[in-house]
């Protein structure tokens, strides 16, 4: 048994597929969650997720050795300002957000002693949030960056890996400002886009919205995949990491340029060019084993 | 039999999939394919894929009932020329291209007698290409937009619309500059911006490269994925309809300024409202039947 308690607080798509780790993995002798939502309880409740289900957020993290953050960026302060009086000394402190530089100032100022705060970030996900979408593979084979706060304790960095190990994920230690520029350039800008494609198309001639609906299989589709994500957890995000997206953001627009000159100019050689340097780039994702090589993309059966 | 001797030129994801239906459906009595490449024209053999191989364009078209042009828009001109004088009196002349206008231009001063070309335009594929990426169910529930010319006979055009439906597609009629501009904003605009964020995540700092690939996860690879489709067909596009693409492109840019604001003021109400925005969109898709809905994106079980 890795822990005595667990504490999962926030489950949704991704505290509910730790939850079904844990179930059945007995990673933890006891787990118990908290989620504000009434909704989200009576869900869990309903599916037998867990038997265990906190009213507060003290109940929930008293007595835990590891208490997971699977909330928005913008409720980690409350949360923490609400729970500091009943951590458990020697406990360990994570969360599962996507920028890690702000958030480790909330922590800093909270003065916590003898407690491990040390940041995660398991790159897993889907568009659908809440606890149905929640499913127990989601994090196999993908990467979790741990961001080792300095006054975290070595054994309890080195607990926290074998935990993401132990639910399938590969682990990645990483320093915060390179996790907020790396995943700014991997998620953050993807996400921009994808949210403006798709504003840019429905609203660009309303003449048209029904026919952009019917044939968006030639491409669109695939960006308002991206861009039914979860609208508060985007919120926070491009509000926490603002400066590396903007950063991105503007290299973004720089190349928009060049490439529209190519198109506008007509320029075949130049557009060649720009291919063949993205064309192998998925040839590499695929063989890092972040993406699988289906010709239909999943819906070829459909 | 809907055709007495059908001519596929060009035997890519496209030409192939299109010879795997009517190998199938008897549509056709007879049907040859032509493609120009040798390495195509091997595996065509080997997966016995079509038993008459064409060895020029002449022998290929003539006789033919229904010649179906599935090769890149620059090719179109010469591939007519030389089929030109060998058409047979009262056959169809289709095509499966993303862009029509242009090549409409070509086919008006070709100035064929008692043919008609009609155009063609099933919205479907998949990153994929060459023969061995086609398959059957390519064209099932997936449209296909017919621009009628006028000098097409009334009953060709019926009779094409019939062999479309017959290998599973559905059939919508389209002026030409409405399916251009309708084209640039669900399929061009989207492989544009896929292009350049690709580009700009692998180039914007060389020193994090490897992280941008093993992170990807996070959404980038949805758009290495759109940005492998096949450069020359690509670049063929962005020529063909650049007066369309550089169109949306530039209201995208304008979008893209009013959400790059709102990032850098951190303006949470903002963000949100361009969130509500878009996400409705992709239940639309899924209701216009033009995607699943599956949360994991057919990744679960892999």
């Amino acid at each position: 048994m890795m822990f005595d308690k667990i504490s999962i607080i926030g489950c949704g798509l991704i505290g509910s597929s730790i939850l079904r780790n844990i179930n059945d993995n007995k990673i933890g002798k006891n787990v118990t969650v908290y989620d504000k939502s009434k909704n989200v309880v009576d869900i869990i409740k309903r599916e037998k997720l867990c038997d265990n289900i906190s009213k507060d957020i003290q109940s929930a993290v008293k007595d835990a050795d590891l208490i997971i953050l699977c909330v928005p960026l913008s409720s980690y302060k409350a949360i923490l300002l609400e729970g500091k009086d009943f951590f458990k000394e020697n406990s360990i402190i994570t969360d599962t957000g996507s920028v890690k530089k702000e958030i480790n100032i909330i922590f800093e100022n909270l003065n916590l002693k003898n407690i491990s705060w040390i940041a995660s970030h398991p790159i897993a996900g889907t568009e659908e949030s809440g606890p149905l979408a929640g499913f127990k593979e989601l994090f196999r084979d993908r990467w979790t960056i741990i961001c080792e706060n300095k006054n975290a304790k070595k054994d309890h960095v080195e607990k926290l890996k074998k935990f993401w190990e132990s639910i399938g994920s590969k682990v990645k230690m990483m320093d915060t400002e390179e996790h907020d520029h790396v995943l700014a350039l991997t998620s953050h800008l993807p996400h921009v886009v994808a949210y403006n494609i798709v504003m840019t198309a429905i609203s660009a001639d309303d003449k048209f919205r029904e026919s952009v609906i019917k044939y968006s299989a030639g491409g669109l589709r695939d960006f308002t995949r991206i861009a039914a994500s979860d609208p508060i957890m985007w919120r926070d995000i491009f509000i926490d990491n603002s400066k590396n997206i903007i950063n991105v953001l503007d290299k973004f627009s720089e190349n928009l340029k060049d490439f529209r000159k190519a198109i506008a100019e007509k320029n075949g050689d130049k557009l060649i060019k720009f291919f063949e340097s993205t064309k192998n780039v998925r040839k590499e994702i695929v063989k890092a084993k972040q993406e699988v090589n289906l010709p239909d993309f999943g819906r070829k059966k459909n």
